[in-house]
């Protein structure tokens, strides 16, 4: 039996023996507008107003066998079931956070620029809008590291900028790594691709980079915390005002699937997997804790929610959308 | 220490002797727009259009101490806190969900008409004007049950019709009990109020009225299944079209911390508390097993997902969001 089937059963064993309403059909009304709503969520962190943005999302057919290094495709794949999903792929989502400050605003990452090769990626600048952010007015763009799918939307395809106003914060560590030329010259051949991109993303707006350290107060109020291992020099960044915050993790974790349920996980992604494990606990464990406040890069939109520990590893909870900011 | 402390801490631990990057700071932009983005979200049910529609929230401070009949009240303060909530309150959500159908636009339930006394309530308006819902376009309108936070949005403060093209169809053993005199004479003094609201605002539609019966197709591939306990004839939905389908669920459980978590629990609102427990754990056992997507009256918004079993009750999984309806 189908699940209708079973529940039209069950409806008929519990049900009152009354015939079916005589069903009056008025003429079929247009069609409603059938777009999605705009990808953005507002919420304060003490007098600070952040907007978490949605940037489209790939979507992963199937879970490639070698995507964990560490763990066998087969118990990979148990995990996107006991997600809910129906399997055997799922999205991988992309989400920049805004942040209106006495400085203006600040954009932490770029997301793709919609030059994945993806026709579902690059809707950042749709949902800028439905949010009223305008590109022109980010005044500072705080890039966690250098992946291409966090630094793309610095430029457009004919590589002109998306933010004509932005100065441009970049970690000081991943800056020195993937500049290196001697780095990229032995790169393995399928980094190529992203030691070249990093050089034409930040090239337009070279006057305008600035390097930070760990440690900084990339903008008022927000503090970069090293968690490197992802890639060399991978930043999260702390907003704090009063007794509120919200941090900013970055790729601590790609889907919470994978890496907030099984912090053990070496995904293909992490650089240093080993320093990308220690970062990954000691930033959860923090935040649990505390019960900060977090906004994931690779979250399902909108984003954000608590860190909570269980007997294994951690779980998200979604924080409770709110209609009122 | 506080948290941003612990945080700067383990940062500088980590960190690299640079100094702080020099911040030159831009003029202030004109502060972003602050609302948050329209409470509505789209999925597809086979070929089915679904859009679930925030009515907005009251913010309970705290959770009474007789809220749930069998199970004291720290042991619910601390389920709230397992939710990864603050607490000692919730918020408690309302949502309706529209469906295109060759029928025309069906809505079932209606909110809270923003009359409950909360200035949070009574989204419903804006939201389906920003999701292109007019009220004028709503055919049917399909009620689960008769608590006056489901039927009050049927018409305005000045009780004059917020639908006036919608027939509207009620369950017939909700209709029996509610409108019944005598039953009306014996309640206590607190449900008085909850009688008079259900004469006032279905009075307007009078001739407009149909009683359907559990099972009855209540609209082109809408069956209605007994979910009753929560009120005498309370009714949830099954949405289907193929293979695919949609739960309505109504009030089979109130914030899913409560009622999810915890089936056993006899929340102050079901009417017979033990009738309700037990149709609670047949549907959720159903879902879970089926893996059903659901969407639940009074769960946050985006209100929809799936449901889990666990050792002593059932979680629910939020369905990821999507910007591809």
């Amino acid at each position: 039996m189908d699940r209708r089937r079973i529940f039209a059963a069950s409806a008929a064993l519990a049900g009152i023996a009354l015939a079916a309403p005589r069903l009056v059909l008025a003429q079929a009304a247009p069609p409603a507008a059938s777009a999605q709503a705009p990808g953005f969520y507002r919420i304060k962190v003490g007098a600070h107003t952040a907007t978490i943005v949605h940037d489209g999302f790939v979507r992963v057919a199937a879970v490639p066998p070698t995507f964990v290094r560490n763990a066998p495709p087969e118990v990979v794949a148990a995990a996107v079931q006991a997600a809910g999903l129906p399997g055997p792929g799922y999205d991988n989502f992309f989400t920049i956070t805004f942040l209106q400050t006495p400085a203006g605003l600040v954009a932490f990452d770029t997301g793709t620029g919609g030059q994945l090769g993806s026709a579902t990626t690059g809707q950042i600048a749709a949902n800028m809008r439905a949010a009223g952010l305008d590109p022109a007015a980010v005044t500072r763009i705080v890039i966690s590291h250098f992946h291409g799918d966090h630094i793309s939307g610095l430029t457009n395809a004919d590589n002109s900028l998306v933010f004509p106003n932005a100065q441009v914060l970049v970690p000081a560590p991943e800056w020195a790594f993937w500049m290196d030329d001697g780095q990229m010259s032995r790169a393995p051949e399928a980094m190529r691709g992203g030691f070249a991109n990093v050089r034409r993303r930040f090239g337009p707006y070279a006057a305008k980079v600035e390097q930070y350290a760990a440690g900084a107060e990339v903008a008022p109020g927000v503090r970069a915390i090293a968690t490197h291992g992802h890639t060399p020099g991978h930043m999260s960044f702390m907003v704090a005002d009063g007794s509120d915050s919200l941090l900013i993790l970055g790729d601590l974790t790609a889907n919470p699937m994978f890496n907030l349920t099984n912090p053990g996980w070496h995904v293909v992604f992490d650089m240093d997997p080993n320093a990308a494990e220690a970062t990954r606990r000691r930033i959860f464990d923090q935040a649990a804790t505390d019960r900060t406040r977090c906004v994931g890069y690779h979250f399902p939109f909108p984003a954000n929610g608590y860190i909570a520990k269980t007997a294994d590893g951690y779980r998200l909870i979604p924080a409770l959308w709110s209609s009122v900011v």
